[in-house]
């Protein structure tokens, strides 16, 4: 309440801002970056000048209309930010002018956009983050942990020892599961496709590494295992490879599918299911962002992780605002180990 | 202790008893009515006269080759039993030579077969139940009660109010749902085939009734629950039909596959996982039954149900021993509502 007395936020007049927009579904080219007027913030709301931005698939999904919400035109994109406040809304504690933040993903695409240089974002997901991130590091945190901290920790309990596959490893949500998994003493298996990879995954801090269309998954999960399986796996993609990562999970072990990159039924035998009494969980982050005391959970695991070292970040690679389509390309061209990163 | 020194189970003779065994995989036919040396009780083990013997799908699967363990022939079937104790094993605490007792299904067959006059038994499983029971209901209540409290209630805890889809409605498990789901102020919907069975399925207490093949599922679960779906299933079959009652669940909704009458793949479509956040979980009786704290909250819930009189087994028809292939025809008929007892 006192911000709300000693900031600005009482002028409703909007700022010209330079936003990344889209008119139409399309490839990457459909964003341009215009000049718009930025409302002020409103009750709930901050207003950041943004220094660095995350790019997710989810980006891409919602700009090819693949998302779960579709774009209403012109739209705005992005899911993470990292910025100075510059205007505090009606009703916002605990946040204030000049304060550097950056932003959980809390909302679905279309509800808010954060990919411009000064943004709205709703004050519940703004965290105060270490000093020691970068900009660059602070935009790129919180998709990837909350994700990965989402299913392995909030549901599945992640303990000591625990044995966990993880798909789409070199994905920045894949190398946060790599680290979190690591963090709590858990045995985590990095699944990826090609054996290109091998080395950055082993150098990411995965304990094993295997490549799928080289390597027999069920008897490399056995070997490593002595027979046992693995408790739970983590995966982005689905489609046909399911079954054989179903049946080298334990008796009743958990596979968390968390994206759709294959659109295809998934295909579940029924006796692997029945026999060794599996869950198949369906998960998506906004589980943890949109429940307060366990979003609040979730950023306290995270800000101990970051400040003890754990857990640190993945930047792939970073572009310049002016390079957003390039940005976006390099995001569908599966090639980046860990986050890309927009500078502002 | 006691028990050990007074009985006379230092007896390590056997004693000869008409037994229900097979030689071969194959109809209901190969079930032999023969005289068995039946021998003492062991360690932590009963001997039952029996009065009733409880049939279910799994001894037909047993039977005919198609259980999670294979039978080793001569073999002995038969999950369920009420009767008498005749002997008792060495450190077996709390039950004696007289107890009115029935067996909760805490083993695989194969390791144990009650489908006999005289059999013995794993004494954690052995309940004194209430006088109130018949040897039928008794033989009649564990396999359909356990079953259905250890997914609705133990794991997934129905509320007041919870909507579930219980399949197979007729199936003893299948009334036991019901009366689960109605003794706790949730909302009982059975799915069955055809509406033959509706009208009893609607004295055997459901709430709403769907005939599956006749009726749009999920636009009638849609009209039941104003627009909001169920919250769970509970799904003995598997099959072609799973994504249409995935589709028919709420946000977060979990799906039990507790059998497999349909052997073919569960096919997940992935928006419907994803977007809804979905849990699948097959589910097996003993992962209560073989777990003995979970196993005491069961017994316990459920004889407090029966003592209330809001549980009461239901019986579908009762055969004579002499009769057991002529139950296990009955029992591939599909044509019961209920449970199909045997007695001694």
């Amino acid at each position: 309440m006192s911000a709300e007395r000693c900031s600005p936020n009482s002028e409703s007049v909007s700022v010209m801002s330079r936003i990344v927009r889209f008119h139409e579904i399309g490839g990457p080219e459909v964003l341009k970056i215009e000049d718009v007027a930025v409302r002020a913030p409103k009750e709930g709301e901050v207003q950041i000048r943004t220094k660095a931005l995350g790019l997710n698939r989810a980006e891409v999904m919602f700009r090819t209309g693949q998302y779960v919400t579709d774009p209403k035109f012109p739209e705005i994109n992005g899911y993470e930010a990292a910025g100075i406040i510059e205007k505090v809304g009606p009703g916002v504690e605990g946040l204030a002018i000049g304060d550097k933040v950056s932003v959980v993903p809390c909302f679905f695409l279309g509800q808010y956009g954060l990919h411009g240089e000064l943004v709205n974002a709703p004050a519940f997901g703004v965290v105060k983050h270490p000093d020691n991130l970068s900009w660059e590091e602070a935009a790129a945190t919180w998709m990837m942990f909350v994700t990965a901290y989402g299913a392995l920790v909030d549901i599945a309990t992640v303990q000591k020892g625990d044995v966990v596959l993880i798909r789409a490893a070199s994905s920045s949500v894949g190398l946060a599961a790599i680290q979190i998994v690591n963090m709590l003493g858990g045995v985590s298996i990095a699944l990826t496709r090609g054996s290109s990879k091998r080395d950055t995954l082993l150098a990411a801090g995965a304990q094993h590494v295997i490549a799928t269309s080289e390597q027999d998954l069920v008897a490399e999960v056995r070997r490593i295992t002595d027979g046992k399986g693995a408790r739970m796996a983590f995966d982005p993609v689905g489609g046909p490879e399911v079954p054989k990562i179903l049946d080298a999970l334990v008796h009743r072990g958990i596979f968390f599918q968390y994206g759709a990159l294959d659109f295809s039924d998934v295909q579940i035998p029924v006796l692997a299911l029945l026999g060794n009494e599996l869950t198949i969980r369906g998960y998506q982050l906004m589980e943890i962002t949109q429940d307060l005391p366990r979003l609040e959970k979730a950023k306290a695991f995270i800000l101990d992780g970051l400040a003890s070292g754990d857990l640190k970040p993945v930047i792939g690679k970073t572009f310049k605002l002016d390079e957003i389509v390039e940005a976006h390309r390099f995001m569908e061209s599966n090639e980046q180990v860990g986050k890309i990163v927009v500078t502002v």
